[in-house]
């Protein structure tokens, strides 16, 4: 498989501006792109489409690439398919799958970027690139039907992977505890990306980037830190 | 009505033993009860029905309460229907409601209750008692049947409720902005209760319990802090 993906933690580093980390890397990404489309369903903090288009496409003139909402298009199918390359933003994810579903795109946008149109996710538009959703720390502010996504890789991702704070009185759950109750009914490895890292796809093989270690979950076992530059190809 | 209920935020204080800081509440609400049902679907950290059950009898036995899981029992409905009282402990609310509606209890329960058996929720316990559980703070690790809860109050709860770290560089969403993306989708009010906070709810009458404040968010309005010992019964 042709595969040309970036799955990135965040698209917005603490004291940066949105995706400014990352337009180096995009600007390679995207190279032969001249426009590319946008999936805006995840609406951070409830904003519109059109006002989270406006967004992207303000970041992405930074480095010559137009923006159009895939709210723009008559067809949604065919949108996605004929797009020389696609980023979906993050946001609720729950919301992001109920409208992939409801709007009969979640098939389609698998198989256009497994045919390798370049794709790019940040946080919920990266938990949908594994196998289910079902490592998102999201709140379920609606109810798709199903939590299976695009299975773009063979592991579920958590972005925005936060270490425990050791001086913390809270009581609620760190994220590994989180993960730890996953694995208690599903056997699929999750992969925790701490902010500022991503993952590059390319065919076959998917390596670590950014300067931080990931943190890699497997059922049974003692999570491991990965080293940046990692390939990752193994995990099944 | 009747109802007779503790929605508790946290099981667990920091530093304190399991329930610790809730038995002279318990003492009163349990009075009447030589033994309590407990139901540990939610199995925090993925421990088993038996562990955890062993862990509420140890907590209960300093009040002189005995304690059967609802696993040990042949019929699950006669057993909630028949229930001195009820206690559903904390862990991931997607297992709870699930395992809820498999078992074909969640009306029983929500029926039961209503009709005045005490009841006491912790965390995800607590979480079934709104409308809805789409404003837990856990993982999707199992995909439930529907997101809609017991009923027992009319609004929505956010247990183990977290103020943003004004010091964090963290880029996730504070809990505040995930309640107002669930906000923009359902007109549910919700109740963000601190660890320490609880609600009584004595036939018509909710009141806030514990020292700390409770943020109460209502669709399209700012968040307001509500003092101890609030009557709630207001809120629709």
């Amino acid at each position: 498989m042709n595969k040309n993906i970036i799955i990135a933690s965040t698209s917005t580093l603490h004291g940066g501006d949105y995706l400014e980390y990352l337009l180096p890397e995009l600007r390679l990404h995207f190279k032969h792109c001249k426009k590319i489309l946008f999936i805006p369903f995840a609406r951070p903090g409830g904003i519109s489409h059109e006002e989270y288009t406006a967004k992207v496409a303000t970041a992405f003139a930074k480095i010559n690439i137009k923006v159009k909402g895939i709210h723009e298009f008559e067809d949604f199918s065919t949108a996605v398919s004929n797009a020389e390359g696609i980023f979906t933003g993050g946001g609720n994810t729950f919301l992001l799958v109920s409208q992939l579903y409801k709007n009969k795109i979640m098939t389609i946008l698998a198989e256009t970027v497994k045919r390798g149109t370049p794709y790019l996710g940040t946080s919920a538009g990266s938990n949908i690139c594994g196998l289910t959703m079902q490592t998102t720390n999201d709140m379920p502010i609606i109810y798709p039907p199903s939590f299976i996504t695009l299975g773009l890789v063979p592991f579920n991702l958590n972005p925005h992977y936060l270490d425990p704070d050791t001086t913390s009185t809270h009581m609620g759950e760190t994220r590994e505890a989180r993960i730890t109750e996953f694995h208690a009914f599903n056997n699929v490895p999750v992969l925790g990306l701490r902010e500022g890292s991503w993952l590059e796809v390319k065919g076959d093989q998917t390596t670590l980037k950014g300067t931080l270690q990931a943190r890699l979950f497997m059922p049974n076992q003692t999570p491991v830190e990965i080293e940046s530059g990692t390939d990752l190809s193994y995990l099944k």
